[in-house]
């Protein structure tokens, strides 16, 4: 009823190959953005399902032009906005192959195979950061969900307090303060601390909240910390911040999410300094280990922390249970049914080996460094914070007030997102409006960077406030 | 660095879609499960990660040769334990698809397109599953994480009252009752209701706990019910349920991972009756609408409950804000990055149509039937439950104990596992331990039930006691 012919499987996966190949190739030539409004959409997509079939061909074919044309190109070499991403084919091979096999990577009796892949992925990951023998991880669906595997954890090995308290800052990603609303910490216990003009927490302010906590009958649980904000990459005082979880018995959870994979490089390894001191890290294979999404992951130091949280019991699983060395990864997070996320890791590793892993990282550190060195030294533009491969920065002729400078700047993000082949965002960094890159993909060069910000300083002296 | 050549992707691409081709053409003549301990796992996959690249081709068939083969194939026409899943080609090419595109389903600016097929999709479910115009929903990681955004929603929706109890059965899955604990409802406050000989919750026995919590101060906040237990495909009396969530004002969350979408059929219609007055539901396309690993979704009466309980407001996404009628479905659940799970339910469907779904639907739902009364008129079986596809039962040659007939049917099933084609799994029924069939794929024939059933029967007579 659903089956189709080998000949027929073989000649629609290499019309997708195609497609794809297709789409890789003409990629640099394109827009960075494409998009539509709901009404346009609704009339090419809106209908009932159909009682019989079309053919497969037309439908892949629809599904191409109708739907995936109508999206942000994260891969594109001029995708600087939010937290792009450019993955590697065999990470997308990766994926098909474990759809294909219908891999569930849920206990070791059903996949053993992928379970031990998962822990070989989760080892290497585990020396990256310099966790100890003993610590482990799951691969989760991206930071967000990793971030409440993290705070679960903390919550069970707390003991499940009453009054827990979390502390993060306010550079802090939404994930997070909304991971720690799911794990039902309200906001009346969720302290938001300020940061200085480095969008770095102040160690002292966490001390001081946390002693106010404790003293008005509080329990201070968990502290939050940020190894490379969303905004512009900063990372928290992680030794700072560790000395005082170890003094006050609190988990440390760090989000690397985005800048967690920095650390394979030298000038990486040292802004993430005290990282190798968490008690939980929140990494996005997604991000900067170039794979397709969805690739999150959760280490932890204590990997039985995981399973004391998680574990299920059920008479339906009783044939799970398989002896004490093999793992159920399910028992260790929130899915049950689980895809192979650790395959696209490994398989992108293998072929192209650490070597070409850090290059890439490099590439994006790189480009960073000197489009910081470019806007620093421009006379149109204003560097105001540059770190871990993002770099902030506005338009600012000068003579101008702030509310007109954020009116000119958001103009100019509108020239380059309507104008150019280019994809950039902004934030707000120090209470100023301004435009940021962030620069991930191994394929970006300093043309596609020094253009885009060339582009910004004509728009700037075209556009008049 | 992390760039490959064209022909070079088409040649693996191609070599990838070769491998699963020939995996599916030879799946009927092996057998249902491979796996390995891990010891020998470790002795092949340990290793650090490689400096310089590999080939690919090599690294491709390595994966399938020492991680992938290694599994219980779940689409395996014999594959009957646990839940079993099948995906239809077009499913396993729409991950392919998505991966390749890099699609993150986030936000209307990044991705309109997905967004609104996504939409079109859970509209779709919403009409199945009777919910009124207004009502909403996501796709997830599968039923765990839908059960946890439905929850999280009930949380919200009661104001997050700080002595919340959850209400379930005994039958209810343990991921239920973690997604419970998740959220922060202590044991204690998880009420696990006993069911009858059907496997159904006593609506009496769920007024009787909450009017108890009420009366000592505590605040009954949801229905936790089961649309297909996982044991034994059981249906909770929804309709008196939902009579007592309107009158206490609670929550009625229904469990339909397993059984939900045997709606599209008359007799699951019939089984399902009063799901259309949920709170929210959860419910598998990985399972019974035959789709690969990862395909969830959570339906909710009132759309706006999710975005009320998930929405995060981050300067860095401040350009995501693309009007009114553009949702960003990030802010509906857990995840933030998101893959794009609608495409492989909407391509399978457009291209193989509803007639299709439904005549496979019904094909489990026969079969089980016919397998329940081949146990039910067999000397050496004993029939326990059969319902919504599930089938259990278990070998009694009569004049034997309990704790015999445990022993017996124990070593029965270590028959089928080491000996047939066949996999099945067990669970207890009535304190019985049972054999259990769980007959969901679409290419399963009667032949394969017969001569697992028969295989059974052998195994019975020369196992003796």
């Amino acid at each position: 009823m659903l089956q189709m012919a080998p000949e027929t499987m073989r000649e629609l996966a290499h019309h997708v190959a195609d497609l794809l190949i297709e789409r890789n190739v003409r990629l640099r030539g394109e827009r960075a953005w494409e998009g539509d409004f709901k009404d346009a959409l609704a009339d090419r997509l809106d209908e009932d399902p159909p009682e019989a079939g079309r053919p497969a061909r037309e439908v892949i074919d629809r599904a191409a032009r109708d739907v995936l044309n109508n999206t942000l190109r994260l891969d594109h070499p001029r995708s600087f906005g939010f937290v792009p991403a450019c993955p590697t084919w065999p990470g997308v091979l990766a994926d098909f192959i474990a759809s294909g096999f219908n891999v569930n990577a849920a206990t070791w009796l059903v996949a053993s195979g992928p379970s031990q892949l998962e822990s070989v992925v989760i080892g290497w990951f585990r020396q990256w950061f310099g966790l100890p023998d003993g610590a482990g991880g799951l691969m989760t669906s991206g930071g967000s969900a990793a971030a409440l595997h993290g705070l679960v954890a903390a919550r069970e090995a707390a003991g499940n307090p009453d009054r827990a308290v979390a502390y993060m800052s306010d550079q802090s990603h939404g994930a997070q303060v909304r991971a720690a609303r799911i794990v039902g910490i309200t906001p009346d216990r969720i302290r938001v601390l300020p940061t200085d003009t480095s969008g770095r927490v102040d160690p002292g302010a966490v001390a001081e909240a946390v002693a106010a906590d404790r003293a008005a009958g509080r329990t201070p649980m968990v502290v939050c910390a940020n190894a490379g904000t969303p905004t512009r990459g900063a990372v928290d005082p992680l030794p700072a911040l560790a000395d005082i979880c170890a003094a006050e018995r609190m988990w440390l959870h760090v989000d690397a999410a985005y800048g967690g994979f920095a650390i394979l490089t030298p000038r990486g390894a040292a802004a993430l300094e005290g990282i190798d001191r968490a008690d939980s890290i929140n990494v996005d294979p997604h991000k900067w280990l170039f794979q397709p999404y969805e690739a999150g992951c959760i280490l932890v130091r204590d990997a039985g922390a995981l399973e004391r949280a998680f574990a299920i019991q059920h008479d339906v699983l009783q044939d799970s249970v398989w002896g004490a060395a093999h793992a159920n990864l399910a028992d260790q997070g929130i899915q049950l049914s689980r895809s192979f996320r650790a395959l696209k890791v490994w398989m992108s590793i293998q072929t192209f080996g650490m070597a070409a892993f850090r290059a890439a990282i490099e590439n994006g550190l790189d480009l960073a460094a000197r489009a910081a060195e470019y806007a620093g030294g421009s006379r149109t533009l204003e560097l105001l914070s540059a770190s871990l491969g993002m770099v902030c920065f506005r338009v600012n002729p000068g003579g101008l007030s702030e509310d007109a400078l954020a009116r000119l700047n958001r103009k100019v993000l509108a020239h380059v997102f309507w104008g150019e082949q280019a994809f950039l965002s902004s934030t707000m960094v120090n209470r100023r409006f301004v435009l940021r890159l962030c620069i991930l993909n191994h394929n970006t060069t300093w043309d596609d960077v020094r253009e885009t910000l060339e582009a910004v300083e004509r728009f700037a002296t075209e556009v008049t406030e």
